[in-house]
């Protein structure tokens, strides 16, 4: 309970995803949502050119402009505080989550390079999106010299460091343009970019520190390591990177007048560490307890997990101490394709008889197909799937992987391949659930977020495949609302996230029952996939890697 | 050159397919084709519900009428005749070729048990179409007591006796409807019924009795083999099937005064042996010298090529001792999905915006997707397939076999998927090529006929894959075509099918011819592909007959 009961009071989350933020204002007391607002960003994703210059980017690069996020604040913060009908004034704390690793060269004040009359027009002084892949080269060094090294975090991150992330984006910086580097004094993650410029404070999360800043046991990679990846590198961690950490559910500091003006909150509330949009969700979830598993499921899906150990499982993408809840090791995986598989079926696979049919009955064709694929009994499509389009950035941790089907004749109909992909994505999941379980960090309860959960069909699938009873995060806006649950830590209204996410947070548990017949037809279908799985990718037939290799020839 | 030259002769070709009859009339001394007509069955194909009774079949039935196939005679032949403009008295000769194997009971003089008021009502006194596919379980029992026998014949078909052919047909039949095969007289080819009905003698053809009738040296397999079978079966050969056997290109008759009512030609003409749709359309391609292998490609391909020797060719349909042209072993080999493998892309793959732009060029969809198709480089696509989506009919002989698509991403597009499946085909058509190379029987001319011929790509894919030149039936109608020219020769016109084929056949001699960067384009998929159809097709990985298991007890 919040320490003042005679009033409510009052707390914003602010939520920054890949086009868009969201702001929601939340009770203290018991978590209810009272008013929501979202504004796109203008600038979007800068993919193709650079704005104002109408430079032509490269291929792999993402973008953004920073003065959109201040937008943001600017604008949903306040419609949503006016919708929520709260007086500003009961507002007693604001946090953020963004996308990661999405990170920015600054001033030693903060001030974006991109800002600077001198870097304007330079493509490598703004924001690099988590989505930006032009660092791969610099990944693969990274993880080349780390192994040959033995150094100590590389187990820590299931043996790849990403291309998306701090280092090899700060390695391609320096390589591909040098003056930029050099005039960076900071190079900072977004989520604490806007912690900055909320409250005037520079805080590196203990989230984003750790899972994509390579920050472990209070060390960075060395300076020897960065000397031999790049002599101009090896001071990169001392001079750009190293600062004061925070860890989550922490003030940062105090809404500062400029931000309480843009916001229209009071100016001194306490404004939150930063966060990341999956690790908060957890607090939405009431998942901070260790072996509950958060699936975050949309385009892609992002797992997290505390555990009370720490232990090194092959292809996760991180854990980190304090990652998700102070005191817990954080655990973190993924699935790089789900939703975006689905979407590209129904986008590019499904006959005008279908959109017909699905357009007749007032239904989306994902709904048509998915209640045609509900009639069928399970295994009924002869079908199975690998869940690969995007790569495999879980386990296996090869982008170069891709989809596979099998056991098509040509009575296999769009819903049966709807199906199987529905099922592929459930057993990429079971496979790491299993990963899990086999390094010593067991999945006890597992609980779905995201935009996918309204698919009762997948959910049974997910429930079924894994043989765990599914629950599911009873907000629609899971990391405004985890934001909004780290505000009220940071605020003081709560000792700590646990209390808050029990208060604030919401789940339905066990919202879907595996069946076990229904388990049973399952794991005769995962032994195939995971034949597939291990054939295709452990190098016994490296086609899919060659497939790629001649795709790029071939356009080259 | 005919024997007459004073005044032009000419012939009538039938040929008999699996949903129609069509007619042509042809002039003998250059094959010029001058009329044609066709005419659907009035039943089509029986395989949902008994005429007359409206008895429902069960599953894998196909059925015929056999009073269609006459119609054809009375209808499409005049027909033919009249818009040909010749005089009807001019016509020399008639031949008729057929789907095979296609077989029914009869009476000793012809009549079909379905035509006797015994058994007007009972579907076992039917024709059985070639796609009648309910006799499996009598041909797994052949082959398993033949392999067990180390039976001679055996190897000539490759290891297998289709459940399609006369033997398991036969069987099922007796094992079924004991009183329907008590009152069968003789087992009969529709390729020989229809030729009896002509000229009123029953020859049994050597192409189906090799081929559909394991008639191999002379001989049937032997009585103790069918006794161990079942006891029932002993005498089946020699009660029911044996019968004067006649070379393809004799005359087995003369028309009968019956027959030259319903077709208004000559009474006492030259009625042909029986011959086979497939076989018969290497004449019309001139494809009569050892080593000219004919693909007949439409929804399935069939392939016919002629060899001076004897060699057993694993996977291969059959070879028999003039089953093409007497004096050479004939080769018969297949793939069992090709046309409809595409036709089913098309139909349940490709969303409505394409269709919709097809639509707006005037094009059909598959047009418009070859078009795309055409504008990619070799391994553009990214993507290997494996054609087996009705099974695999060739080398592997494995009907338990379903197709495959691997390397997918989201960036892959419909036109990617439909270049990659017909590649699949033309992998599959390298496989059976290089197989009858490494079995002592090369391929050194490979001609192409039936309908795909159409798309331009497809043969320069083929061209490319098999690193051969390709010709092309010029005939729209090669089985037709080729059944004029076995008249012609029954007629006394030519001495062989050889000279006939030569004056009134047509190919373009390496109307494709394949690009040398596009073999090596190809080679490297091929490779892939290679990999793949051993993998899943040689037990290694067994999981297309699992999923085949799993579908059949899920709809159970």
């Amino acid at each position: 309970m919040p320490n003042d009961t005679r009033t409510e009071s009052y707390v914003v989350g602010v939520d920054f995803g890949t086009l868009s933020g969201r702001a929601l204002v939340v009770r203290v007391s018991d978590g209810a949502e009272l008013g929501t607002a979202t504004c796109d960003y203008p600038h979007g994703v800068v993919d193709t050119a650079l704005p104002g210059t109408g430079e032509k980017l490269p291929p792999e690069w993402a973008l953004q402009v920073p003065t959109d996020y201040v937008h943001v604040l600017r604008t949903a913060v306040p419609e949503a505080v006016r919708r929520s009908g709260v007086d500003a004034a009961d507002v007693i704390g604001i946090a953020t989550d963004f996308t990661a690793c999405t990170v920015l060269p600054t001033l030693e004040d903060g001030t974006p390079l991109c800002e600077t009359a001198d870097f304007a027009s330079d493509p490598h002084a703004y924001v690099k999106l988590w989505r930006h892949h032009a660092a791969q080269g610099q990944a693969d060094r990274i993880n080349a010299l780390a192994a040959e090294r033995d150094e100590p975090w590389l187990g820590r991150y299931g043996g790849f460091i990403s291309s998306e992330w701090e280092f090899a984006k700060a390695l391609q910086l320096l390589e591909e343009a040098p003056e930029v580097y050099a005039a960076t004094a900071r190079w900072v993650e977004l989520a604490d970019w806007i912690v900055w410029r909320l409250c005037g404070e520079y805080v590196r999360n203990a989230c984003t520190a750790g899972y994509k800043g390579i920050f472990q046991e209070g060390e960075y990679p060395s300076r020897d390591f960065l000397a031999e990846l790049n002599p101009g590198f090896a001071d990169f961690v001392e001079d750009k990177l190293a600062h004061r950490i925070g860890q989550l559910g922490e003030a940062a500091g105090r809404l500062t007048a400029e931000a309480s003006e843009w916001t229209g909150l009071p100016e001194g509330i306490a404004v939150a560490v930063g966060n990341v949009d999956a690790h908060v969700s957890a607090a939405a979830a009431q998942a901070v307890e260790p072996g509950q598993m958060v699936a975050i499921m949309g385009t892609s899906t992002c797992h997290v997990m505390n555990g009370a150990v720490l232990r090194e499982v092959p292809g996760m993408c991180g854990v980190v101490d304090g990652g998700i809840v102070p005191g817990l090791w954080g655990y973190e995986a993924g699935q790089s394709g789900v939703g975006d598989i689905f979407g590209w079926f129904v986008d590019g696979s499904v006959p005008q008889e279908y959109a017909v049919r699905a357009d007749e009955r007032g239904l989306s064709v994902h709904e048509y197909l998915t209640g045609l694929a509900a009639e069928q009994p399970i295994g009924g499509h002869g079908l199975v799937a690998l869940d690969w389009h995007s790569g495999n950035r879980s386990v296996l941790v090869d982008h170069e992987l891709s989809g596979l089907m099998v056991g098509q004749t040509l009575a296999t109909r769009p819903e049966d391949t709807y199906r199987a992909l529905l099922e592929a994505t459930a057993f990429g999941t079971r496979v790491i659930v299993e990963t899990f379980a086999e390094a010593g960090v067991p999945v006890t309860e597992f609980i779905i977020a995201g935009g996918l959960l309204r698919n009762p069909l997948l959910m049974q699938i997910y429930a079924d495949v894994l043989d765990l009873p599914l629950s599911v995060v009873t907000s629609d806006q899971g990391p405004a609302l985890g934001s909004a649950i780290h505000a009220a830590v940071a605020a003081g209204a709560y000792p700590d996230i646990r209390k808050a996410a029990g208060a604030m947070g919401g789940r339905r548990v066990a919202a879907y029952r595996p069946v076990p017949a229904n388990v049973a037809a399952y794991d005769e279908l995962f032994a195939e996939y995971r034949t597939l799985h291990d054939y295709f990718g452990r190098g016994a037939n490296p086609v899919m890697r060659t497939l790629k290799a001649i795709r790029r020839r071939a356009h080259a």
